[in-house]
């Protein structure tokens, strides 16, 4: 249903926004006054009035990596206070927009709740100087970046995050809208990969699997962790995997890479890991956000296939590429 | 033609493999006594004989980037020496095994000649002890990883790096093989982009471009610098586009920045650039390598073209990805 769809984003195309506007889709997240003058222009072509939200940002650190962290004013998304002010103002002549809404989003992987309150304070305190220009807000975008699982079970659950951010939301007369996707499918996929060669160099042992970073880039990207744990291990293991730490039974110190020909290529460095051997199907963890979404054909590697599972059902609901897929688009040109 | 194809990587499956020995490659870089053991019983099966180089870890430091640092001890590639002479031993008794080569690739990016002489130097004492044995070395491998210009002109020319290194392949009497994919292409590539929308925040100035780190991902991943510089500029530039230190024209200090929801999607930040307006174009230099190859749909972005240039001739060689393309491989499952 396109009335649920909010487009947000620093960079949207002619051909995007002409799409969203003529779908009739809930809102653009606008980020700047160009963007915001661009989208008055094409609705006016089109003859349609644009509904707007203005993201703000409300110099706010959201204690997270820094390649996720967005409402510190040092980054590209939003804008500050005193100018979202101006340009809700000048929105408010324009002919083919609608300004309605707010939009702050501060990061993503956020595990406390600080920062969401501090946020939705500087918004609650914000608002009422819009209404006081005349402005009719009448949704606030809070974002998402709720933190999940993947090391240490320090995310907040959402309850938590909801007690804490509600007396400052229940001040504000708007309606609600929310973006919570790793929260809601990180911690539910699992990336499985399959040990092609188990080796020593030097000092070092290595566990080679048939996925990389092509697959899964979090790990060389952000220093991310994941846990991973093989599929079957001795003694069994009932209830949930255990942890490097959990772990009493044989174990060796490996690092988990991949086949991709750098050393950026790896999935975990000197991690305790039972033994593992050519043929072992293993579990990486938490990789159901950011994991497909992310991965690309590095040393021309088809995409896994992607498999959602219901119970005890399960269908391939993305299809494995092949090389077909990668070669495609090709075209073989003679000069 | 397949016999001049060599196939490396630390991860071969079973089916590429196969697949290789099909087609009659020139070699399999073996990485490991595992995969050694592999590529035999595959080859037995097909009732063909494998040609085989070693990988060799010399334990040198290339002095380049950690992740596509390849020729130290502690990383994934190649066997340390020690284990090498006891692997080329034990491939000699190997029924559908013929190892042939050597093979050592110590990293990518190198803009030094030093990594490259004590690597040769090395070598060049390890085959006459492979020869001890009884081993027959016909060919050495000796991998790539030449830099290229990207800030600063370090880079050595093809003709420095072979004086220094020819002294020990002069010792040698083996056929030369050599993997100089970036130094080849590197230089020879740039992402042209539009700019989109030009935005102020806080103190800060960016140019939001529609091309991001789904495109070119070097800046964020390797912390890569790429020159910049407007397709266009006034005054007009003839010859060798300036660089930020030479030009003195009219300038800003600004991030170039991609369209994906991540603060980890520019392109330079702080970089002093002519002045940019909505619809500019802008060339990212030295793309021609880990640029398209890295490429990821992040964000649902289609990949770009692929345009070759031959003097005043331009033909497109691999189109442009469609949101069909994205979708192709997915599929409605009803549970």
């Amino acid at each position: 249903d396109p009335k649920k769809i909010v487009f947000a984003g620093v960079g949207k195309t002619d051909e995007e926004i002409t799409l969203g506007l003529e779908k009739g889709i809930l809102l653009f997240n606008v980020e700047s006054e160009e963007e915001l003058a661009n989208i008055d222009r094409i609705a006016g072509k089109l003859g349609k009035k644009a509904p707007v939200a203005l993201r703000v940002n409300p110099d706010v650190d959201p204690q997270t990596h820094t390649y996720i962290s967005t409402g510190k004013k040092e980054t590209k998304f939003g804008v500050d206070l005193i100018r979202a002010k101006r340009i809700v103002q000048s929105a408010m002549s324009l002919r083919n927009t609608h300004l309605k809404a707010i939009h702050v989003h501060i990061g993503s992987q956020i595990t406390k709740v600080e920062p969401y309150v501090e946020t939705m304070q500087r918004i609650a305190a914000f608002l009422p100087e819009l209404e006081k220009i005349g402005a009719k807000i009448e949704m606030l975008d809070i974002g998402g970046g709720f933190g999940i699982w993947y090391k240490d079970k320090l995310a907040k659950p959402a309850k938590e995050i909801a007690a804490s951010i509600l007396p400052a939301l229940q001040r504000m007369n708007v309606r609600i809208l929310l973006e919570p996707g790793r929260f809601v499918v990180g911690n539910a996929g699992i990336l499985v990969t399959r040990v092609l060669y188990v080796k020593e160099s030097g000092d070092k042992k290595f566990v080679i699997c048939d996925a990389g970073m092509n697959d899964l880039i979090r790990p060389t990207l952000y220093s991310a962790y994941h846990r991973i744990w093989p599929v079957k291990t001795d003694p069994g293991v009932s209830g949930e995997a255990p942890d490097e730490e959990a772990w009493s039974g044989a174990a060796a110190v490996t690092d988990i890479v991949g086949p991709i020909c750098e050393s950026g290529d790896f999935f975990a460095k000197e991690r305790k890991m039972p033994p593992l051997k050519r043929g072992d199907l293993v579990a990486v963890f938490s990789a159901g956000a950011y994991g497909y979404a992310m991965a690309s054909n590095y040393n021309s590697h088809p995409r896994p296939c992607e498999v959602m599972v219901a119970g005890k059902k399960a269908e391939v609901v993305t299809a494995r590429e092949t090389m077909d897929d990668l070669l495609r688009n090709e075209k073989i040109v003679t000069f």
